[in-house]
C-alpha cells in the first residue's frame, strides 16, 4: 500500500513540503488544473508536474482526475474527437511513468454537498449532504453555488447542459460509458497504466441527472464490459458508504480478488438520515464506517496500490479548500497507516 | 485504553479546544505549574484545573507530574516535611477523583537533550541526544541551558545541589526512593489512586548523577519493595527504548500482567549511535521501535489505562514548546489509535 495525499498544484495552500512532513506519506495524487476539459494534456506540463513532485521528495502515484468531457457522457457526435484527445493524454501519462488515472462519469456535477462548513460541537466544521436541502435546490435558476459545481459554466450554459441530459436515460448513459471504455481501455493497456473509475458521490441521482456508477452491480457491469486489468475502479469508502445498502466489504473482496481495485479513498462519513450524511473524522469511532474492516478487506485481497485519506474536517482554525485542508487529512493518513501496519504485522495474509 | 494528550495549562500555546478536535482523544495529562516544588497543592487549584478541563469536554486522566523535592531524593532530614506535603497532595488529588499520579526520581535533571531543534531532511526539526555533546557539557560552569534543566535554580544553587549528590551513590538513592515509597504508597492506596513512576530519560546516569529507574531489574526492585497496585510504573517507550538492551516487550508483559502498568507514553526514537538518539515521528517506519509490538503487548496484557503520544517533531512551521507542539503529537495520537483499533478488532485478547 502506498500512502498518498491529494495536492491541487502550486495554488494549493497545502504545500508539497507540508505533505512530505506527514510521516509515512510518499505518494502524491494530483492533476493539471490549467488544461481545459477535453483537450489533450501537453507532455511538457506533465513532465514539469512530475519533476516538481519529485523535487519535493515525493512521487506521483495517481493522476486524479483526467476529466471526461460532457460530450462523451452525452454521446454527442463530437465525442470521438474528445476521446481521441483523452487517449492522447493517456499515452503521454503512460510515457511519463504515471501508473493510475482516476476519473468519473457523473453528468455535470462532480461531488456535491449541501453545506460546506457545518459547525460541530467541538468547534471544528465539516461538509454535509442533506437530501432535503439538495431537493429544494435549483441548479439553473437558484442562487446557490456548491462545491463540485463547475464554475467555468455560466448559468445559461449550465441550463443548456442540464437540458441536454433530458433524454439521457440511465441506459443511454451506460452505453455512452461503454463506448468510452471500449476505446480508452485498449489505449491504457498499451500505455502501461490503469484506468480507475471513481464511484458517484453521492451514490444516487441528483437534480434529475442519471448516475450509473453507484453500486456493486453497476461497478461489475462496467468492469466486465471491457474485461481488462486496465479497466479498474477506485474504491471510495465515503462515496459508496453514503448508501448503507452498499456492502463495502463485499465490493472490496470482489474487485480486489480480480485485481481491479487500483486506488482507494478511505474516509469516513456519519449517516444522519435517509440520503443524508456528515463528513466525519477518519476514525471509526466518529462515523458510520468500520475503517478497520475496510482496510482489512483491502489487505486480505492483496492490495498494493495507492490509498489516500480523503475529505477532512476543518480543525484548529484552518482556512482552506473545503474538505482538503492539511490537518484533518494528515490525521487520517497516520490513523490509516496505524491500522495498516497493525494488520500487516499481526495478521498473516490469507 | 484512554487516548490522552499532555497539556501545560493556560499558558500552553496548544489549547484544550485544539486537543478536543483531535479525533479519539478524551484524556488530559496535566499538572499545576504554579505551586513551588515541595509544597502541598491547594484543593481549590486542583478543582479549578479539573473544572477547566471538563468544561472543554475532556477529562483529566493523569497528573503528570507531582514533582519530588530534591531533599527527598537526597535523603535530607527535611524530607519528612516534604513527604507529608506530598502525601497531602495525593489525598487531595484522590478526593478530586484523579486516578493516576506520574512522577520521577531523577536527581536534579528531568529529561535532557543535547539539541532542541535538529534540522531534518524534510524541513521539520526535532530533539536529539548525543552522548558526546552531553559529556562535554558542564551544567555548573558552562553556558548551555537545556530542556529539563530547572530554570528556577541559579547557577550557584545548581552547583550546590550537584555537590550535594557527591556522596549519593546508587544504593543511597535507592534507599531514599524506598523510604519515599514506604510512606506515600499507603497514602495513595487510601486516597484511591495509583502512583506511576516514570523511568529515567535517558536511561543512564548523566553528569555523574546517579539514576536508578532505567531498566527492568530496577523497575522490578522498586515495585516489589512496596508490593501494591498503587505502586506502579509509567511505561515510556521512548525513555526505556533509548537503551537497546531494554526489552520493551518483556517489560510490558511483566508489569502489565501484574497490573502495575498504569500509564503509557508511546513515542518512537531513532537510535543514532551508542547513547545517542533522535526523536522521530511516532510511526515505526521512522524510528527504531516497533510500535505495533509495543501496543500489542499492552493490549495482550489487558491495558485499560491512559496512553499518550509523547514528544513530537516540529512540523509545518509550528513554533512552540520543544517536543510538545500540537501537530506531530496529534499525528501520533491518531496513528496509535489506528493500531489499537486494529488490534482490538482483529486479535482476540489472550
Amino acid at each position: 500500500m502506498i500512502m498518498s495525499f491529494r495536492w491541487f498544484g502550486q495554488g494549493d495552500p497545502v504545500t508539497l513540503q507540508n505533505i512530505r512532513q506527514i510521516p509515512g506519506v510518499s505518494g502524491i495524487v494530483t492533476a493539471l488544473y490549467d488544461v481545459p476539459v477535453g483537450e489533450a494534456w501537453p507532455m511538457e506540463s506533465i513532465l514539469a508536474l512530475k519533476q516538481t513532485v519529485e523535487a519535493a521528495g515525493l512521487q506521483i502515484s495517481v493522476i486524479e482526475s483526467v476529466p471526461v468531457h460532457e460530450d462523451i457522457k452525452l454521446g454527442r457526435p463530437t465525442r470521438d474527437r474528445y476521446i481521441e484527445n483523452y487517449s492522447q493524454t493517456i499515452r503521454r501519462l503512460g510515457e511519463a511513468g504515471i501508473p493510475v488515472i482516476c476519473y468519473n462519469f457523473m453528468p455535470v456535477f462532480d461531488w456535491t454537498r449541501s453545506q460546506l462548513a457545518c459547525q460541530l460541537p467541538d468547534g471544528s466544521n465539516t461538509l454535509t449532504f442533506e437530501d432535503e436541502t439538495i431537493s429544494r435546490m435549483d441548479p439553473v435558476n437558484g442562487d446557490l453555488s456548491l462545491p463540485g459545481w463547475d464554475s467555468s459554466y455560466t448559468k445559461e450554459e449550465m441550463g443548456q447542459l442540464i437540458e441536454a441530459y433530458a433524454d439521457v436515460t440511465e441506459d443511454k448513459l451506460w452505453s455512452n460509458l461503454a463506448y468510452f471504455l471500449e476505446r480508452v481501455i485498449p489505449v491504457a493497456e498499451e500505455a502501461g497504466l490503469v484506468m480507475s473509475i471513481h464511484p458517484d458521490d453521492p451514490p444516487w441521482p441528483i437534480f434529475g441527472l442519471p448516475r450509473i456508477v453507484s453500486n456493486f452491480d453497476q461497478l461489475r457491469r462496467l468492469t466486465e464490459h471491457v474485461d481488462s486489468p486496465a479497466n479498474g475502479i477506485t474504491f471510495c469508502s465515503g462515496s459508496l458508504g453514503a448508501n448503507e445498502d452498499n456492502d463495502l466489504i463485499a465490493i472490496i473482496r470482489h474487485f480486489g480478488s480480480q485485481n481491479k481495485l487500483h486506488f482507494a479513498h478511505t474516509r469516513n462519513i456519519l449517516r444522519t438520515g435517509p440520503r443524508s450524511f456528515q463528513e466525519s473524522a477518519h476514525l471509526s469511532s466518529t462515523g458510520s464506517i468500520d475503517m478497520v474492516r475496510v482496510l482489512e478487506a483491502l489487505y486480505d485481497t492483496g492490495f498494493t496500490g495507492p490509498l489516500r485519506p480523503d475529505h477532512g474536517r476543518m480543525i484548529w482554525g484552518e482556512q482552506g479548500r473545503p474538505g482538503y485542508g492539511l490537518y484533518d487529512r494528515a490525521l487520517g493518513a497516520t490513523y490509516l497507516n496505524g491500522i495498516w501496519e497493525a494488520l500487516s504485522k499481526t495478521k498473516p495474509r490469507s
